[in-house]
């Protein structure tokens, strides 16, 4: 009970804070002295802190507004993409207080060198959040693949050539030190993406919506009332396996006529008779010039979208679609045909809307760092012990 | 909390019974005083009886075993079919106790006419059950089209020709007997269907899954950890509608290659060269007797059902997916060519194994009756201050 009603202080004054302790009392239903106990405790465990007119030596005047600390837990966030590492510390504020990142050429590479070089960026960035007075609470990496439900396995990540990679195995404790290592979480990037645009959103932000992303694959992930779907073994998402084309371009994935081989960015660069390696910007500046070939490759791409979203619509009737990653920044080039696409095929009935991402490719990056925030959210009491170890 | 613990009670008895107090107690983690006064508001209510060796008199003997009664509260469903309509009434413990039927066209027919004569049924029904003992505690009506969310509009049925009809507005109270018509609900067939999967199917049915069924169309509803998902309108579960062929046939929902137009019943029996009167049984019968066009239009249907559950299992990742309708009376035909297209499709990953209903085309209507079953169990109270009013 205290544990629930620690996280539900935290969580008041993260949704709405600066909050004073009777604010928070309105809020969650307690009274204001349960309150005061629970502020107190977070206070002295360096969750929370007091803003304003607090004199040296007092401790929890209760006027004074509460706010999470700058200084307290901090969330470590990973993402290996097919060309990139990324690591970044956010405070429990929601802010990115340090970041790293590198280009790198993962596809086909032997797990235990990427991991060497993640664990690199991971060190550096959790020395950067000491300095800034911040302790990591634990790691969530995000990957481009099939993870296993509860579990640090990368079952299958097809763009990097990985195949049942325990990613607990290749981030011990001693490469990167104990703080970090308290929690490791592994998630598909997709889902990473969906729990940021849930999160970082705003109160205004969709909570029943499927979200696309894409950067060499095509990432889904379905949140329903302000939960992630994981499915069974913990695949659910992968929008960019639906089939579009009943005997289309196999997929690396084992199938045929995939979206991913439709709408993902190495189909739409060779539709627009580019190579692979210009990539996204190249493909958007070229776009924004009128190039017709490239306009006509990211209108099939729309279309594709638009059929993979038909059948989405028709089975989870969410409130919203959300595009994010190199979707969104393609949209206004995609986004005529993907809706041309839905108004055709469910002509008779209302659906949901198309809202493009403001967060971009930072999406999966920034949900994994939150999913530790959010953790120490729901469960202070751990993070309160962690500190005074 | 009354009201929770009362339901607690019910369900456990529904689950486990008959039971002892003291064996409730155990499952519900409640004193057995508190029990005993539960179980004395609930058998005082027509709700529970004792069985076994109570002697006259005796109201409450602590030894004897609970039951859910078989004079209490019933349930009625009803089905409105293509080419029938079905009522029936079942009791709190789930057996069928009254039945009625008639075939019917109710293709392209005036929403007053099909209501007037579900209504006839469903007042002989409420009679039968009547005579039994019984007393009808709320009437749900399973529909093939979309159903506004929490509403009892058929927002569009395309295989009835309806649109926005709100089946209160025609199902009048004073009808069919004020006793009905204290609960009115309305929900598309596959969704009942769904549900009666999950309450009659027994402690090892699964939790999560997809349910698709078929009468002239396909019929789909997604239950997740043990809930409806009904989405933000209600329209959720519409498999029939995912397109499986980009540029295939037009279908009645105003889109294009639909599954409904390669798996639906008529699909089938056009591609086995057979007309629409012949009917499932024909079909199946010539199936069962090896007539080669009969095997192929199934096997065509099987691939196509197979390519749409390749998307649905993408995107949901269900524990399993479930056929019923007519799809369980053709399963020897149809299911071969499901999941050599599921592992074709699938290959790379573990994925949820297909089974077949048991409840054949009983599971809609079943559905429906037992949904107001559930709706006594989850809220006694109300259905006690019905009995004394």
């Amino acid at each position: 009970m205290r544990q629930r009603n620690l996280s539900l202080v935290l969580h008041a004054v993260a949704a709405h804070g600066p909050l004073s302790r009777a604010e928070v009392a309105g809020r969650i239903g307690l009274t204001r002295a349960a309150v005061s106990t629970l502020v107190d405790e977070l206070t002295r465990g360096g969750l929370l802190v007091e803003l304003g007119r607090t004199r040296p030596g007092t401790v929890g005047r209760p006027g004074s507004a509460l706010a999470l600390s700058e200084q307290g837990p901090a969330g470590l966030g990973a993402e290996i993409g097919v060309d990139h590492l990324a690591v970044c510390a956010v405070d429990l504020r929601g802010r990115v207080r340090a970041r790293a990142e590198r280009a790198a050429t993962n596809r086909d590479s032997a797990p235990g060198r990427v991991l060497r070089r993640l664990a690199e960026l991971v060190r550096r960035v959790e020395a950067d959040a000491k300095r800034e007075g911040l302790r990591p609470a634990g790691l969530a990496v995000a990957v481009p693949g099939l993870v296993a439900r509860d579990a640090a396995t990368v079952v299958r990540a097809p763009n990097l050539g990985w195949q049942d990679v325990d990613l607990s195995r290749w981030l011990p404790g001693e490469a990167a030190g104990p703080a970090v290592w308290t929690g490791l979480s592994v998630d598909n990037e997709a889902n990473f993406g969906a729990l940021a645009e849930l999160w970082l959103g705003g109160a205004e932000s969709p909570r029943d919506f499927v979200h696309v992303s894409a950067e060499i694959g095509i990432g889904g992930a379905v949140v329903l009332n302000g939960e992630l779907l994981r499915g069974i073994r913990g695949f659910a998402g992968e929008l960019g396996h639906v089939p579009v084309r009943a005997e289309g371009h196999p997929c690396a994935c084992g199938g045929r006529g995939c979206l991913e081989q439709y709408a993902g960015e190495e189909a739409v660069l060779r539709a627009a008779g580019m190579t692979a390696g210009e990539g996204i910007p190249r493909l958007r500046a070229r776009a924004a010039d009128g190039d017709a070939a490239v306009l006509r490759a990211l209108r099939g791409a729309g279309s594709a979208l638009g059929a993979a979203l038909a059948g989405v619509v028709n089975l989870l009737d969410p409130q919203a679609v959300v595009l994010g990653g190199a979707l969104a920044e393609l949209s206004p080039w995609l986004l005529p045909a993907t809706e041309r696409e839905l108004a055709r095929r469910l002509a008779a009935r209302p659906y949901s809307e198309i809202v493009v991402s403001t967060l971009g490719r930072d999406g999966p990056l920034l949900g994994a760092a939150h999913s530790v925030v959010q953790g120490v959210l729901n469960d202070p009491m751990r993070a309160m012990r962690g500190n005074s170890a």
